[in-house]
């Protein structure tokens, strides 16, 4: 759950935004961005489908493998709930690039490496994947995720 | 090919911009967007990596699954070659959404439709994948693919 935290120091920032108080926005920004990461890959590693739609916006949007896009908290909720129902996660998440697009918007390139077991037979499986998170900022300050697509890096059966 | 175009003008632009230049600024990324995803499209059908490739960045991430990220020009030209020596597409995409983030950024949602079929045994299978996107606008005014993730939207097998 720490890794995000340590790669935070080599994660390049492509902003446009260039002056002094710029910077440190970003930089607030990165802060708060990796915390809701850090708190995704909790909320995932525990199964916790109710706080893992907290990080995200009330009409983000969950794009996982094989299923269409899921809009919106209660969509989120069932996507999340079921996954959870089918395998329980072990990810460890790494950040790869956050770039802080403008005051209110961001991007996310992470990839996350584990395990997953199966609730129908107990089975470990191993879990690699590559996600691109759109991150937008709400009027309390709050940065959450607002689209997020991934899939899996393993090369396919 | 005409889908984007046809789609477009039932897009929301959910960006921050909204004075009257910022609106107009907004439409014309939008229309040059759309423009590249016709492009993207034409391309992929025509299994041209070299023309796909050119709608990106120099430093465009390319995220398909079952592969690890594909970082750059030569890197991109070698994965959509290595694809379209195996699998040549019939692809319809539709726009579901562009969010213009700043000046420089934006984002943009689709999916897509239609048909793969295998170089190795001349099977066509059907294609149905989303696909989510980070555009960057360049020093010349030009939009490009800056990051792109994917994933099929059909059962898995």
């Amino acid at each position: 759950m720490t890794k995000f935290t340590k790669t935070l120091a080599a994660v390049a920032v492509l902003g446009g935004l260039t002056s002094g108080a710029a910077v440190a926005q970003n930089a607030d920004a990165e802060t708060q961005i990796v915390a809701v990461l850090d708190r995704y890959e909790a909320a995932l590693n525990s199964s916790n489908a109710a706080a893992v739609v907290e990080l995200y916006t009330a009409d983000g949007v969950f794009m996982p493998p094989n299923v269409p896009a899921q809009i919106g908290t209660d969509a989120l909720l069932a996507a999340y709930g079921g996954f959870f129902q089918m395998i329980s996660f072990n990810l460890d998440f790494t950040v790869v690039e956050i770039i802080v697009a403008s005051e209110d918007w961001a991007f996310v390139r992470t990839h996350s490496d584990g395990t997953g077991t199966l609730a129908a037979n107990g089975v470990t499986i191993p879990q690699a994947n590559q996600e691109l998170f759109v991150f937008e900022r709400n009027d309390s300050g709050e940065w959450k995720i607002a689209r997020y697509a991934f899939n899996s890096t393993l090369a396919a059966n």
